[in-house]
């Protein structure tokens, strides 16, 4: 019989350094054909998995997988599907193991964040339920840093550095402009639940009167009133305010300030626009002059500015999820563990999948200051580390070079055909 | 008698590399204490000449002065004022003069755009007209790439390539993202009247299919069914769409798509948030799912991502500035030439302020496709070396290191105060 393959995919929102840790594990499976046969990738995600659609990722040249390492977004295509409970849709779980089975897998890998850890929790199970050999194995992704366990989300650390630096930058150009013109300026950033990418923003103060001026998280109910003053008092004392705000800002009835409608496959509301309503409050109220930015998909997809420690981290999760699938390890996910902060040291340990699945971790209250509009020392302390080292990708003809895949696809094997609802 | 002194003033928008010519100035300028006494700057540009606020900048380290080269906005205030004609505001122009008087000032560097070459050309004349000995040297800026004569404008090659980078992060995620989620993504630029940043994302597209599928340039009137015709064709074609839009963007009526209402000093209406309108487009008409993103500020201050031809041709201006000055020079701007383009190789010339004053540069109409959507070959041979070569910044902590000069007003002279209005 041949040697057992091994399937991975991504799921959710993509990241600037998802890819990364795909290159840390194909690159380190590569080294293990003892062990491990084919690497296959699911073409967008597990819905790949679902029908059948696999990539074949060793018709990829060592060239290409190794420029994954820094090229963003999904190689293989991402995709938001949630399984639902095994009793609810158990015929996908079924089919999943119809597919390992047909092409000898017997390594999933899904790198994802809370949601799909959930998937991969409930895939381990129904293997076992099925009574067929698979090693399951997460491995952590999401820039809203919020899986628990973990000290801190492959993905995150990129979008931190992102946000710093650009917060920075344009608090530069304000303050040039403020004498005569814009004084106010709102950059909104991801973050649903979680005011972590928010807090980013927060490391461009180094000292006291540097931006942001302004944090607004999502954690915190957006008072009006407090909010105007605080504004009004960082114009009269520097001439301009700048202000970060979380897509996730929510008012005092629950609602997020910005609700565009629209909702994903896992339930989430569709944000965006909170900047603009802020920065129109601050000209209503105040007669300031403004200017906003949204990053959106900027933000995550920023590889030019990735962090070394995330890209090193994603590199080291994507490596040690062979590594825990060689020691015959189950239904388990690598974690970054934290050793110190100064200096800072990481290293990888391990969380039961059934620990994190759809468990959300909240920014600690002690990160936020008691006014609600600042990160505290213990914040940066946490948050510093993640954005440190710069890691650029090749450059030609001034655009980053990143790699697009051939993704041959693996012959099917099954007569059966399936659709995913 | 003590040596003349000089005086330079930043103006109008700032962008990322304002401050290296600035750089290019006074490290050349300080090797010429033969004939130039000081260096004063003007605290807000212009105004700080009316009221008589100056900077000293032999107070600033050598170090400082250094690390202004990679420092964005504007080190010593910029600002939103036109100076009206001679015929309507003389006092201005006449108080300019006593100022320069009062502090020994026989050179005046203006760095700025269109508007503010007017005024550099209005101030040599008044000078000439009043007998007061001035050499009035324009130094180009403008990231809207609009002034006359130059090849480009410093500042330009900066925006261009923070978009095209940008652009071509964004496409690799909502590629990934495309099969279930995100199929359409939006990204507004800078650039009212024409359309030279967003030509720049275009250079992101190097080959077929590569993003940007559409740009909407203000040069071409928004048909909406040709447009959703061509999102759809991209959405059957690869799956998604991704979309450059000039704020700038106009309909069949010549109105902006969004007009924010505002208009700043020189009666510009300030724009922003065409990008969400045409999301919503897609999705009221198509029915998919989007993103959009509105870089604002981000684009003009990212010095993190500056170009390397950008920053070494704004350093190269402000020196040559100094030696049109030093050969007693009077109403030029010293400009970029381009020799040839393979290899790209430019130069400093020489242009008359008379002719570069209030003078807007369109983009050729031969630069953009005709279907109005995609830049031409020309266009992209005109544009990529503008993007060519990476100047990072220094970094600490993750962040980049951008200088805040001290700033010592010089003391003032005059007993007559002046109010600006």
């Amino acid at each position: 019989m041949s040697k057992p393959n091994a399937f991975y995919a991504q799921s959710g929102g993509v990241t600037a350094v998802i890819n990364t840790s795909a290159c840390g594990l194909i690159e380190t499976a590569r080294q293990h054909k003892d062990k491990i046969g084919k690497i296959y990738a699911g073409r967008n995600g597990i819905i790949g998995a679902l029908t059948e659609e696999l990539i074949d990722t060793s018709k990829e040249s060592k060239r290409d997988i190794a420029a994954l390492r820094h090229t963003p977004g999904g190689a293989f295509g991402s995709c938001r599907h949630k399984l639902k409970g095994l009793d609810e849709n158990r015929a996908e779980y079924e089919r999943l193991i119809d597919v390992f089975k047909a092409h000898n897998i017997r390594y999933f890998f899904y790198n994802g964040g809370g949601d799909s850890q959930d998937t991969s929790y409930k895939v381990s199970q129904i293997a076992q339920t099925l009574g067929y050999p698979l090693s399951c194995i997460g491995i952590p992704k999401t820039v809203d840093n919020d899986l628990p366990i973990i000290d801190n989300c492959p993905g995150f650390g990129s979008v931190a550095k992102y946000v710093a630096v650009s917060i920075r930058e344009a608090a530069f150009d304000v303050a040039s402009m403020a004498k005569t013109s814009t004084k106010i300026f709102v950059l909104e950033v991801m973050g649903r639940h979680a005011g972590w990418i928010a807090a980013a923003g927060g490391l461009a103060c180094e000292k006291k009167g540097d931006a942001p001026h302004i944090i607004l998280f999502p954690e915190i109910i957006f008072d009006e009133t407090k909010f105007l003053k605080r504004v009004e008092q960082s114009v009269k004392k520097h001439g301009y305010c700048v202000i970060v705000v979380s897509e996730g800002l929510k008012n005092k009835a629950g609602k997020f300030l910005a609700e565009a409608g629209g909702r994903d496959a896992f339930g989430h509301a569709q944000l965006g626009g909170v900047a603009p309503i802020i920065a129109q409050l601050c000209k209503d109220k105040l007669g300031h002059k403004y200017h906003w930015a949204v990053a959106d998909y900027l933000q995550r997809s920023a590889r030019h500015i990735a962090s070394k420690t995330d890209v090193d981290q994603a590199y080291a999760l994507g490596k040690a999820a062979v590594k825990l699938a060689l020691k015959g390890q189950n239904a388990v996910m690598p974690i970054i563990e934290r050793k110190s902060n100064k200096p800072y040291r990481w290293g990888i340990g391990v969380a039961k999948l059934a620990d994190v699945a759809n468990v959300e971790k909240m920014m600690p209250r002690s990160y936020i200051s008691r006014n609600g509009f600042a990160i505290t020392d213990a914040c940066r302390e946490y948050l510093q580390p993640l954005i440190a080292g710069e890691d650029y990708p090749p450059y030609k003809k001034g655009l980053p070079q990143y790699v697009v895949l051939k993704n041959i696809a693996v012959p099917k094997k099954l007569k059966k055909r399936f659709v995913v609802g």
